[in-house]
């Protein structure tokens, strides 16, 4: 029998929320909640780049991502009494800096870096992608600070950047999987758009069942409906903050 | 001339609360704030014990402390990605355990094992202090549970536990001192006292100006005054807790 | 202008060649080329299974990825002499074991693990594919291995696995990226298929430009025709070692 | 029944032992001995400061800890080869640099920096008090050469320290607790002072019974006792060297 | 009963192949082959010095070794993935980089570093001294090509070296020992030697059966057999690059 | 012209000292002197072997080396801070130990291991040999305490081991270089001998001078010489505690 999701339509998204300026020292930041995922993104901005850069007239956008060891049902070690990052926090913290520096011509970004930490602070699915849609909001208001003060004078941000997941779980395509439903699943793939409508990363696995191009190509479309909407929102946000 | 606080008296604590239950995982959590200064204490039951106490029927409690990156005014480094904890973080993290250990019997708490975990969120002064108060919270609210669930049948905690930061900025000895009082401050001493009156732990630093006992004696003076509010919270807290 | 591709159609793979048994002491291995890209992909099984698994009735296969230092034009930092794998390294071990595990019934191959190395001797673009690709073959005369020794009775490998890059290079789709490609293109697809036509998993990256689901669409299609003949490839030398 | 102390009066310190230049090559050294306590204390003056003084016109003083494996009962493992300081050391060293620096004027030290190391050949507890005292003399020591060298022309020595443990044993106050003595202690303070009188650091511990600040006064009376003895002894070997 | 070694006499070396410019990056290159054992050796110029050597006005040679994780029967740990090179590489590795000094004028060679990097792909016995023996030759070939480049103009290069390990292994003292002969042998003793006919390094072990002077001699004397040999080796190999 | 040795003859070792039971914990400890150089050697027996050699019905003897920061004319960085043994110091231990156990049946000391620690108080060339030296003596006084405690009814030691560099400075063969001479000299063996008169180690390195047979002949001689008269003293020690 096909799974059937409670609560709400197997296209939608959950409750999201985006409080931005949610800490007081960051030159940007938010706290975004996909349902039950909480995530706080900040973004800092650093007169100086990374050596591979030096000198090369251009800036650079980084992430790190964590997870605070009980924002999972089962507590997780500390990364930092570890004494490394997992496997699966480096593809993230990855995954994370790629999607953002896609939104941004980094030759006009002046030579200085902005880091996006994304750090989970409760974990019920999605947090990458929680993550990437609310690190553009606290990059987009470090870089609006920076064209205040007039440390910019041109915005180097070419177009909004939101992600989510899409998933197949007991045969039935879902848009915004929660942890549950992301366990369960079929197969899952992780969705980074543009609002140019363009894809600029995708990630998908299937160690349950895999996918054809048609499976995938309706996946995608699915997740077009979830990404627009978080456009929406993310601009409601950083308008109401400007307008603030 | 001597320093001049703004908006609160020398003796007073600045505005703190305590939100149980902060996150739907842990055994016991709460957000804890000291006016900007947040953190997130959660406790976590294991039901094990380290290697060194195998077999010798009691239990333990051990506490982790982190920052987010953004938590202070210029970025941290992330310390899962340096590979390791800094020495200030292993000093508060071990002052937390001996601290809430202080607080409990041991062997009344079965051969199991509790994890404080104490992330700042934002930090403005005196974080160790609330980390301690808050950690002591959501230790109980752990233990209200294992009673609750019949894995306690008594109460192992002894007495309750606060601390606070008192210090003399400018000559003048000052009650919870805030980021910008600790960075001037001669001298800084964190209090961590239970509430049968006696002192747990104490660490006094001078690196600027030295204190004679009589100056130290004032200064634990001023630390009762604002522990025995902090006392005050904490159980209005795990009482509101119980009636819900 | 177009981007003209030499020596080879655009949807051409490169000289592909899988040298099987290529080392004498592991229970599978291979030499696989892609052109100049060289690995030697080995699986040893192991009579445990991670810690995670114990008593699950269930075996395990996972993965680790490596490139001796002079593979690349310029000279890489050796990782164990710098202390830890890097973020690429990490990401590219993961997609290939969850790319391994999801050809094979894991309750089929009993409390075992088989962990595939993947060491890359000459770099010039493709190594994961390549050792995905050559990983598989790998996998598979391990497992011959153990059915011949009568450690298996029936066959866990579900279906063949192979993988293929496929990106837009100057505007034009393209089959099998060489390093010079790679570095230049605007779009770049690691897509993992099994001989069911299905996509097992799909990691697309576009810093430089997107791509709509059209244009993945395109892609895939390209990806498929490489595949294909990787797969027969890939059944072409597991039949020769049968046969010998 | 109270804890009857052999050999010795509960006010008075072990014979304490200090041997200066007791190694050819540091700027300064001692072994100092507390009763069976051995610690191998050496100063080396570099023409450098930490990046995070670089142009401040000030030196530093820093300090590390290290105990022998065999110094103690039970082998400790080598904190070389386990790849990391413990939480202990860490603390350790944390407090011997914040209490010798207290003892110097760092702005006339100029721009180079003092490294005390500690090494702890054989433990009978106290030898972070035994490392301050000596630490101290070994520092006094590497700043009489610079001034001897004409390195430096004014002393930034402001005071001398010292250090000594105090604690409640089987309800008795005692002074300079040995390793069975703090053992088997209810509370346990370590209480660093200059010769002006002042207290410079003090660290209390009191896992078994806390206790009140009346008692903590009563303690630092006796810790008051045994630094003056070993600023007399400071101050004779230091005479005794410059005599030489 | 005395040990009788099969298919090669007592004084042979096992078959030896030098195949050089093995990969297409690295300014020299060979695999070598003693045997079943194979080592690729990798010659790379870096146009700097380690900081120790700044300004000297001199060049550096270093090596560094590694095993394939199944060059071995069982499979080795990957030292990337443990996170540290082992005793046993470490000890190899500067092997491999004295020897490879002591060839080379090193003021000859300019503020340059060459590294050796020697990676097993298989092993059988003798890695180090086919590692140093192909070593010399990769080593050979990059300066050859800095000689071409008219970046060197007298050759540094002093000598050649080569190196090969001789044993007793049940009472017969034996030339160039494969891995089983290794295993079970009394004593194991690495020379290293130029074509001045003199040593420049030797390693002699016997956890077995200690040798004494004329024992060694012994040894010794085999070993000069050896080295002869693999030094015509390495003539050949080098005259006939230069000839294409 | 060529070197003249001030002070001793070519053939002469420095004054060298051992004083036994230097420690008060361990089973086993000395402290050695050749000259300056200071060496403290403890042996520790731990009921346990390492997992490679659980149920195989011996024992098992390691070693560690370590030097004190300022041992040495230069500061050397403390490997507990930098996180990892540096190669040399890795060399060093696993040196010590394999010369150690070659004086040992390790099937009489039972399922136990002895852990020899030396750590270096003072270097000035030699710490090796004199590790080596001293930690066979205090490898026997531990053996010595367990057949004292019936522990072990029969002594597993089958010979006395010791330990001294050689080395041509100058043109001149000397024994038992000091730091000046090793840092001067042409070539630098170290030879590890057992009271049979057979070699056990041997570890000759020639970056400035290689040597030929006859030249490392007269070296050995040499070695003989000093090391016969440091079982001489490694016999008076034991012999005077056995008295004792």
């Amino acid at each position: 029998m096909d799974y059937i999701r409670q609560n709400r339509a197997n296209n939608a998204l959950r409750t999201v929320k985006i409080i931005p300026n949610y800490l007081m020292s960051p030159e940007g930041s938010v706290l975004i909640e996909f349902g039950n995922t909480k995530v706080i993104c900040t973004a800092t901005v650093e007169e100086t780049v990374p050596s591979f850069l030096k000198g090369k007239e251009q800036g650079w956008i980084t992430a790190e991502y964590g997870m605070l060891p009980r924002s999972t049902g089962v507590r997780m070690k500390r990364e930092a009494a570890s004494g490394k990052q997992g496997g699966r926090t480096v593809e993230i913290q990855r995954l994370i800096g790629r999607s953002l520096r896609a939104a941004c011509d980094l030759t006009k970004l002046g030579e200085r870096q902005i880091i996006i930490d994304c750090d989970v602070i409760q974990a019920d699915g999605g947090t990458r992608c929680a993550s990437i849609t609310g690190g553009f909001v606290a990059l987009s208001l470090a870089i609006n600070k920076l064209l205040h003060d007039n440390q910019l004078t041109e915005n180097p941000l070419l177009m909004q950047i939101a992600a989510v997941s899409v998933g197949v779980v007991g045969g039935v395509p879902l848009l915004d999987l929660d942890y549950i439903e992301d366990s369960g699943c079929d197969s899952d793939i992780n969705v980074i758009m543009g609002n140019n409508g363009k894809i600029v990363e995708i990630q998908g696995t299937a160690e349950g069942a895999a996918f054809n191009t048609q499976e995938l190509t309706q996946l995608l479309g699915l997740a077009e409906i979830g990404i627009t909407q978080l456009f929406d929102l993310q601009q409601q946000v950083l308008t109401s903050v400007q307008a603030a």
